[in-house]
């Protein structure tokens, strides 16, 4: 019985893994609006109503297959703010040039504007990917580095703003000295002296 | 035979007009993916033949419809680099506020991530947006304001980057005291001096 189980959770998880590979593959592919329940269950082969009970709606399904968004590596813990930062604003730019996610979110943003459950996925998908600044800035609080009024919100607008506007908006590219002048800027909107220079 | 001209043209004008306005008012309810020529047609009355007669591409057509977009009021001119910014940022602003194209842009940052034809209109919306700041940043460069090597591309990410943050990814509200902290920060960021304040 136990092994006969294995088999059926075996091939759930082959099915599931199916399902959101296809998911994040027609996102990639065509945005949101290129993501149907009838064409990710005629690519994966799992039937629209296996799909339907693991994922309850479409946003679920979407939510889950983004789930690799912005899950980043460990977040740097150096002892000072400007150096932690810049790991960041590094690792950044250096998955908005190349991660596949780079491509899709704009689809989300722009989803987000409309349909309230993809608000949701899109508020969630954006806490994790500001997440680690948030983090670096609560130590660098802790540490007396910056001021307590100063918050996590404020290092997302100035670091990921430019870095957003250059990938999506300009089309520039983020190249070494831009990313520099970006660390640079915000250690001076925080009052904090880059000790990496 | 002036008169029956005048007639045509008058209507072929308000066929125009129809086809442009079914555009936009489809490009704001469900995005690009919203905008076919078929349903633009439905919705106009008028017909998928003539529709092409003027515009020959779903592309040329949404660059047409979108013409409105960024065609901002007079650019200031106050003698100052940072009274302009100051001016252009409120400006900006406002209308990530409340225009009506705040909702439609991620629409088409998203559709130029695929297709060539809409990232070319992505261009032109985005040239047409930044204009303004460009003309203030070299007016302050003429005067000897600003130095020569910063110019209007920096000046996109620091301003717009955390005001297109805010609007886009954060959902945050663009509140009077971080639109003026952006244009502090900019000022900052240009080393002029905030006469402002």
């Amino acid at each position: 019985m136990a092994r006969s189980g294995d088999v059926v959770d075996a091939r759930v998880q082959r099915s599931k893994a199916a399902v959101l590979a296809q998911t994040y593959e027609l996102l990639s592919a065509g945005g949101i609006g290129g993501v149907s329940i009838d064409e990710v269950s005629r690519r994966s082969g799992v039937s629209k109503t296996t799909i339907y009970r693991h994922w309850p709606s479409r946003a679920a399904l979407l939510v889950e297959a983004c789930s690799t968004i912005g899950s980043a590596p460990p977040v740097p813990d150096t002892g000072s703010f400007g150096a932690d930062l810049a790991a960041l604003v590094e690792e950044l730019a250096e998955q908005l040039r190349s991660a596949r996610w780079a491509a899709v979110l704009p689809s989300i943003v722009d989803a987000a504007e409309r349909e309230p459950e993809l608000a949701e996925l899109h508020a969630r998908l954006h806490a994790r990917l500001m997440a680690p600044f948030g983090v670096v800035t609560e130590r660098a609080q802790a540490r007396g580095e910056l001021a307590a009024d100063r918050g996590p919100a404020d290092v997302g607008a100035v670091v990921a703003g430019p870095l957003f506007y250059r990938r999506w908006f300009s089309r520039e590219p983020l190249d070494v000295a831009f990313v520099r002048r970006v660390v640079e800027d915000a250690l001076s909107h925080f009052g904090v002296q880059d000790r990496s220079t």
